[in-house]
């Protein structure tokens, strides 16, 4: 029987890893639950980045390059929003303003989150399905010593610079996980968290309360596919951050962070396992190729697997 | 000394007109009274059509061709609304979008169209004064026979195929002039009032409450350059408006409509002047290049000056 298989992510990252998943699973079988910590409002637009790059992904329109926005996108807006003398430290792109028009004027009429990103992915024959982690807003917020940033304008605006000592997530305990959440981690076969930043990607999804408690009373394995490549982060900021944070850059710091939901560790193959162990498989998890995220998807949904089957019935 | 002119214009026809009065005055000299009874809300973003193409006209940004939107515009943003099954009847450009974009944030965060629009032009360094008509929702509704169409539905969507049976300005009695609006009516010495659509683009600045009265009671004289030429109106849907409407397409049905406010009408050479009379001047009004801007705008400057000193002192 083909599994039923979730998946925690935020953008890039996970979506390279979602992509894999959905080479070898039917899209009625796939769910990915996705982070919304760092979506925003900018120039009264709701953007929402992670699950905009899920739906570019799936529906083959990413750039491929840049990881996020569109392939062949044009940038007229930019250029006209710049002789305005408005806010240009963010780049939205002519074709990505449909999302965000459609996303702010649906808002404003009451639809929720994961209505409209139900009714994007039908109109671009996205199977899986894309759930945002809640329909309520949160908002990931950086203590660093520049202040407190958000987090588009820690990463986007500042590029990762300030240095950060603290993560909150406004918002998340007042927030409940969107409709049919709490569900398909019940019903699923495997869970997997992607190799999304743990403290920026995925702790915004686990600080909804009641997906961390779901994810440890589930029936099926939570394995996470570690971001750690070779003792470095893959991408991004996590190896800054984790460093800030006085967290070591290791297999069992990731393990011993997702220790109350995790059942397996998926990591690179040039990584010395975590310590205290937690059940683990290796492989390659660079994923530049198509193929290389199908041989992720694969490798993380054996683990699960055999771990499934090693416990008692 | 140089006259300090005001005119009255709605969109495409009337922006002709106020370029050609932009190459004879010093900026400073120049006020564009427009037309806000075509703005309306579409997707979401607050869209002032007549005010756009003043500031594309202006600054040298408009497409000559169609007279609406900008030179050299790129079309990214519809194409992705429609795959994404977004209402596409208007068009709108991707670099149009920055103005409605942050006229719609700025407006959201409590500025006055009036200032938004003050600001747009100073980032394109446009001389003359561009005002509202009103900072208050005015909406031109025609009554037809497909029933009642706010502006945009009756001339974009359906292409002035309706018949139109009334025009009602929903919201003018409440609406108060934009700042500076009466004081530069007062202080003008001559009042052109474009060649717009009398019923469509004009009467909406004239169902304003205060600026009717304000034009009567002005020092300078009020000049209308007439929409008819050789027995048609311009351009637009004029003439077949003015037919549903049971009124004959003829100078005199224009100098009747602004009987109220009126001292002088700029003529076509190729027409009969109105009857009953009205003190008139004659001129080529077709406006196909910047010369006959000029022309047209000299012409009519001419005729409130003769007018003006023709009155008592």
């Amino acid at each position: 029987m083909t599994p039923r298989v979730v998946v925690l992510t935020g953008g890039v990252g996970g979506a390279k890893l979602v992509l894999g998943l959905a080479q070898i699973l039917p899209p009625s079988n796939l769910t990915a639950i996705v982070n919304t910590g760092d979506d925003f409002t900018h120039l009264g637009l709701a953007i929402s980045p992670d699950i905009d790059t899920l739906l570019y992904t799936l529906s083959g329109k990413a750039n491929a390059a840049q990881g996020w926005g569109r392939e062949g996108e044009s940038w007229s807006f930019m250029s006209a929003l710049r002789t305005l003398g408005g806010a240009d430290w963010f780049q939205l792109g002519d074709g990505d303003l449909a999302l965000h028009i459609l996303r702010t004027d649906a808002r404003a009429q009451g639809q929720p989150l994961s209505q409209i990103v139900a009714n994007f992915a039908q109109a671009w024959n996205v199977g899986p399905a894309v759930l945002p982690m809640t329909n309520d807003p949160v908002a990931t917020m950086l203590t660093t010593d520049e202040g407190e940033l958000d987090f588009q304008h820690y990463f986007v605006a500042r590029r990762c610079a300030p240095v950060v000592r603290a993560i909150r997530f406004q918002g998340a305990a007042q927030a409940r996980p969107a409709p049919c959440v709490l569900a398909a981690i019940a019903q699923a076969d495997a869970i997997l968290i992607a190799p999304s930043n743990p403290y920026l990607s995925i702790d915004p999804i686990l600080a909804v309360p009641g997906i961390a408690a779901a994810l440890a009373g589930a029936k099926a394995a939570v394995v996470a596919i570690s971001p750690i490549v070779g003792g470095q982060a893959v991408k991004g900021p996590t190896a800054k951050l984790m460093a800030e944070l006085g967290i070591a850059i290791t297999n069992t710091a990731i393990a011993t962070h997702y220790r109350a939901v995790l059942n397996g560790l998926l990591l690179d193959e040039r990584d010395p396992p975590a310590d205290p162990g937690v059940t683990f498989a290796t492989a390659d998890t660079l994923m530049h190729t198509l193929e290389d995220r199908i041989r992720v998807a694969r490798a993380a949904l054996v683990l699960a697997e055999q771990i499934s089957k090693s416990r008692p019935q």
